[in-house]
């Protein structure tokens, strides 16, 4: 049996407008994309907070993943909502309407039962609440976290403080930049491991990805798509697909984490495919198999 | 003894501002990047036209590099200048100032001892010149050819009419959405492959290339660089990488070719490390493979 992962985040009801079309009130969050990708290859421990209407459907589904649900707290009023709009080129989308709701006063509160977790991912929320999540295990070895402009601008003495403890920083190129100052990503890398992350993660979008360590850099690219519906949590399932993989591999030397890399860029890949998590409701470990081999097809000239 | 590779572009001298700093009058143009790629793997035929002012030590530099300067007309006037300023985002340059001077009435005549070249790369002119050229070849066995907006929008029908004739086009990931008409990637692909061509290669500058052909897609980052000089030149030297090493394998399986665009990808890498041809100048094949060999440990994860 893998080690479980424990993952900490958002839980939303996005409403979706994209080129392709829009989608209503849909799960999402990124502790929801991530724990449904991480539970293709693992057992996942969520902890979130969602509020009195949050639907029995998506309970059921996630819990139904084989997701424990017992670190998702319920509490009176509404579930966080987002609503956006990406535009035809789609790097760029505007946030039409947030309410926070119940998401406004959340504070994780890990079950015993998670507190002994070796694996843990803080999703994106505040850098002081993700220092609290850590604070509360008690034998943890993978730290992986990612974050957002926002708190690189607003909360950087919480996040300096959380990276010193971060194995794994998942970020996206823009916030590389914004977090080291660099205009190069090499330069970013170089400067963001200094801060305490032993392996960076540049997401890149649909030029997918890049992996920094000490005296390492590894490159992936994001699978050919003919038809990208809806970019919304994809670097949340490419985190999940790395870090279930990890969990499955009970491992962490560098070919691992290499192909756990990978891994993530096949969740990636498929979550992009329809609006919200839909397309990952109905994905199977053999098609995600199958992916990996495309992967391999995609970038070999080594053989 | 590899086959040779005829090369047919511009020769140039350019002035260019970076981020880095600026140069004045380096020799530059699409067929110089190209011979001096290529002519690190195999023999390169030239097709070129200059001025009287064409300075000796330049022709010198490329004969001592093996390149064949008979088909490099020196004609009465002046040689195309091209002055040009690179944004700090290096993705967007002005040109600043643009004198075609001899190159407006290019014609090019192939020697007759080019004319049984077995390979040909058609790099940027007008495409009624590029299909003169290949009209003067008697036995050729792969066209390679690259293109720009400016005749996608202005010369629509002689581009067309090469395409037909083309086996390997290689373009920037805009021109093939403009060439295409196309928002994605891969329609894109898929349409231009209609239109003659056996294989695309789209370039995409720091995030690398993806080559598409009849059921196979093949992707390759870019050579992840702490300091880029000069951006200008290095989609030359990446097909000039690709058709020498061809040229020396004597061979087009879909093996050879995916080493060769590494090859390409290894040469556009060094070119963008100086201004003009300047690293180039330097660069030896030891240095090439070593780098070949970090692209590979770059992208590993097959083993």
């Amino acid at each position: 049996m893998p080690a479980s992962v424990c993952v900490v985040g958002s839980v939303a009801l996005d409403s979706i407008q994209t080129p392709s079309g829009k989608a209503m009130e849909v799960l999402g969050g990124s502790c929801s994309y991530f724990a449904v990708a991480a539970s293709l290859f693992a057992p996942v421990n969520m902890v979130a907070v969602v509020g009195r209407d949050f639907p029995a459907r998506e309970r059921e589904f996630l819990a139904g993943r084989g997701i424990n649900l017992t670190g998702v707290e319920e509490v009176d009023g509404r579930t966080f909502r987002w609503t956006g709009r990406y535009h035809e080129d789609m790097n760029i989308r505007d946030t039409l309407d947030l309410q926070l709701n119940v998401f406004a006063d959340f504070a994780p509160r890990l079950p015993e039962s998670y507190r002994d977790s070796t694996l843990v991912f803080l999703a994106n929320i505040q850098p002081r609440l993700q220092n609290e999540v850590l604070a509360q295990l008690r034998a943890v070895e993978l730290v992986g976290a990612d974050t957002i402009d926002h708190w690189i601008k607003e909360q950087r003495a919480d996040l300096e403080a959380l990276l010193a403890k971060v194995d794994i920083l998942s970020i996206n190129d823009a916030e590389a930049m914004l977090l080291s100052g660099a205009a190069n990503i090499v330069t970013a890398a170089r400067r963001i491991l200094a801060m305490g992350p032993k392996t960076l993660l540049v997401k890149r979008g649909e030029y997918g990805a890049l992996q920094f360590a000490a005296n390492d850099v590894f490159a992936v690219p994001a699978f050919p798509l003919e038809r990208v519906v809806d970019p919304t949590g994809a670097g949340d399932c490419f985190a999940g697909g790395l870090f279930g993989s990890l969990a499955a591999a009970g491992a962490l030397d560098r070919k691992t984490l290499r192909r756990a890399i990978v891994y993530g860029s096949v969740l990636a890949s498929f979550a992009v495919e329809d609006f919200g998590l839909n397309r990952l409701r109905s994905l199977g470990r053999a098609e995600v198999d199958t992916r990996y081999r495309q992967f391999m097809a995609l970038t070999d000239f080594h053989s």
